[in-house]
């Protein structure tokens, strides 16, 4: 791509209305617009990073055996009626009227949908379990929209439900996501912590909320220092075996969020110079809730002894579009984004700091040419000065960039910089070419 | 994938409620159900062909040199009201109230989002043309929503808006999309004609509909017989070229939709043998509509002179999710659904007639295996009867069903069945293997 072409509205200023440096920084690099308070277009620099999340979280939830569908947004109020939940959701929940004067509404989430979906055609034990997901843009009307994509009204969330004859199989199901989860934000470069949160009137330790450590974030966390030595490395599963031990050796260490937290437990459990109290911001929750909306719903299947089985139910939910500001908030700088390589928007940005120099622009085309078989190139092909071509690059955060001036190639040499380490090499075009390819 | 564990509920019987055959087969086949009138959920199998075909639109965007964003669902009334709109649009429009009392809408359309977000940000004709697209869920309050998924209230559409600064460019911007949709529609294995359209107060002819014939179809059509004939290839574009004989050539013959046709000049054009009068499904719309939005809401950009000009624009629709009813009416017959190689949720089905026979399991293993490098493969490893598996293989309509039994196996031999043409061949296994990969 061309930035001379590319749709990429950049700003020199930092916008007044962004608080934390997310938001600041995907506005000023061209990634989002507001629409209004709490909602956000994605421009297509933003859009890049915001599907190379969704794909990676698919790819997860495919590979744990979960099947992916599409729920719409809209639901019948009346679902919710059964559920209890219409009444009980409060202000947050988008309420509509159609023309037909029905109520229908803007899905937070998905419980009452899927156990409808899931009521009308699964009749046997034999057919369980039973994962399921879809990625799908949600509305939650907050009094205070804030923090920008992190926490908008109308945003992207992948939820999954897990549908299974009794306790055991329910854990197991859990435990499937679980071990997805810590994968899935690995591959996007985030040290996630998985930490126990509140169970509610359910009851049981099955809830657990996988928290990235950040100032800005929203709740106050605590857990063992040692979670945050923790390489983020994704690790094999095999989801077919006992995962009780995976899951187990990756709780073993106090962490909790705040309304699960213990102060006696934390004091005993972790030594004082390990204790770390501070805040997080929440990327995905997993959540056992037996069979409270199975019975509610009348969702039933036929038990090995023909009985009537309420089934156990979880859900489990990781926020796509809150992702993109929270991997922000975890790789940064003064100078801008700093993105990991998995969600880069491109992969390289090519800077010609003479466009319109015939030797300039003919071993930038070169570049772009024989790089784009693999990797995903941005080339600034503009007449900006080359201070401000480096601070568009810096901001915009690709992992490399490779600097084709007229002097450099009188000599032989282009400069590959690293934008996480800032590291600069000068090489012959031919050496990066072979650094930036496999 | 096994279909053992695939969720994709069946139907027997049809449905009531659906009264056109796409309908009745995508409800029969477990690709959709209803979540309330106009709304449906994409079960696993549907949901496999809805991102089919929005790939396919998507790189056909992309390759004409258009730029995929994504605007959110909902929208500020008050965009609306600045273009004229909020008033006009009428009970389609479903209409939302914030928990602050602000008049919100779920976006039918996004000419005024896209006005607002350009005006935001170009600022000179040396940024123009600029063609920019997104895929999102919209609605429409139908008043009575049918067709299933073919005039429903939730629907996935492509919508691409072009910026232009004069009307020369503004008509090369609608030529690149008349030609991406040609392309589009023939890689979704369709026979899609261009018809001059309504262009109502805009004038000119600048408007055309992108028509399948089918006797389901909700407008009345008329055209020269020969578009019939040929047959749906995708062209090879040059999109920087001058499009306009290509556009001409394609538009030469008569074809128009009924706001536009004209009796006389048709039988003056076209010979009586010639002439057909039938039903159509609009697949696709383009749209030039010049300064309309663009100066109700100051979207100007500095022209060569430095004088502010509005910008030319037009817009694009392809109707995604409307496009999988639209192939089924177009390719199915009395046994189920024919799919197209290119949408096909699976390439490949593999029938085992004896699930749990040790040879049949362990040749059926074995194929998915290997075809599973290349193909998309769904096993049918249930207990029913041959039958029953025959006729569900037909129902969902695979492009390739590899049949496996005692017997064959014994003799050294499966059966390989195309389902458009019906043909059934006996291959040994490694030349249906042959046959089946490249």
């Amino acid at each position: 791509m061309r930035l001379s072409q590319y749709f990429m509205p950049t700003l020199k200023e930092n916008p007044s209305e962004a608080q934390i440096v997310s938001h600041r920084l995907m506005l000023r690099a061209g990634m989002v617009r507001q629409s209004s308070a709490g909602i956000y277009s994605w421009l297509p620099l933003g859009f890049r990073v915001l599907k190379k999340i969704e794909a990676i979280v698919r790819q997860e939830q495919n590979m744990a055996g979960c099947q992916e569908l599409l729920m719409p947004t809209i639901q019948p109020a009346d679902l919710w009626r059964e559920s209890g939940r219409y009444e009980d959701y409060g202000r947050e929940m988008l309420r509509i009227t159609d023309r037909h004067e029905r109520d229908m509404l803007y899905g937070p989430t998905n419980e009452e949908q899927i156990t409808d979906i899931f009521r009308q055609s699964v009749r046997s034990y034999r057919d369980l379990p039973r994962l399921l997901y879809h990625i799908q843009w949600k509305f939650r009307d907050e009094v205070r929209p804030r923090f920008g994509v992190m926490r908008g009204r109308e945003f992207l969330m992948k939820d999954a439900y897990s549908f299974d004859l009794d306790y055991a199989g329910a854990k197991h199901s859990y435990n499937k996501f679980f071990a997805a989860y810590l994968r899935t934000f690995a591959r996007l470069g985030l040290t996630a912590i998985p930490m126990a949160a509140d169970t509610g009137p359910i009851g049981g330790d099955l809830s657990h909320e996988f928290i990235i450590l950040a100032d800005t974030g929203e709740s106050e966390v605590h857990c063992h220092a040692d979670y945050l030595d923790f390489e983020p490395l994704a690790t094999e599963v095999d989801y077919d075996s006992d995962l009780e031990p995976f899951v187990t050796e990756r709780t073993r260490l106090y962490a909790a969020t705040d309304e699960k937290h213990d102060q006696a437990t934390f004091e005993a459990e972790v030594p004082e110079a390990k204790r770390v109290n501070t805040r997080g911001i929440e990327v995905g929750h997993i959540f056992y809730f037996g069979s409270k909306y199975s019975e509610a719903m009348g969702a039933t299947v036929q038990g090995p002894d023909g009985e009537a089985v309420a089934v156990e139910m979880g859900s489990y939910g990781v926020g796509v579009s809150r992702l993109v500001g929270a991997i922000i908030e975890a790789s940064h700088d003064e100078a801008g984004i700093i993105w990991p390589e998995s969600v880069a928007p491109f992969d390289v940005g090519i800077v010609n700091l003479k466009a319109g120099d015939e030797a300039c622009d003919a071993a930038c085309e070169d570049f772009q040419y024989k790089l784009g078989a693999e990797r995903q190139v941005l080339l600034d092909d503009t007449s900006e000065r080359a201070g401000a071509k480096f601070a568009t690059m810096d901001l915009i955060g690709l992992p490399w960039q490779l600097v084709v001036g007229p002097r450099g190639l009188k000599s032989g040499t282009v400069e590959l910089k690293s934008r996480a380490s800032g590291e600069r090499e000068e090489l012959s075009p031919e050496s990066a070419l072979a650094r930036l390819t496999s």
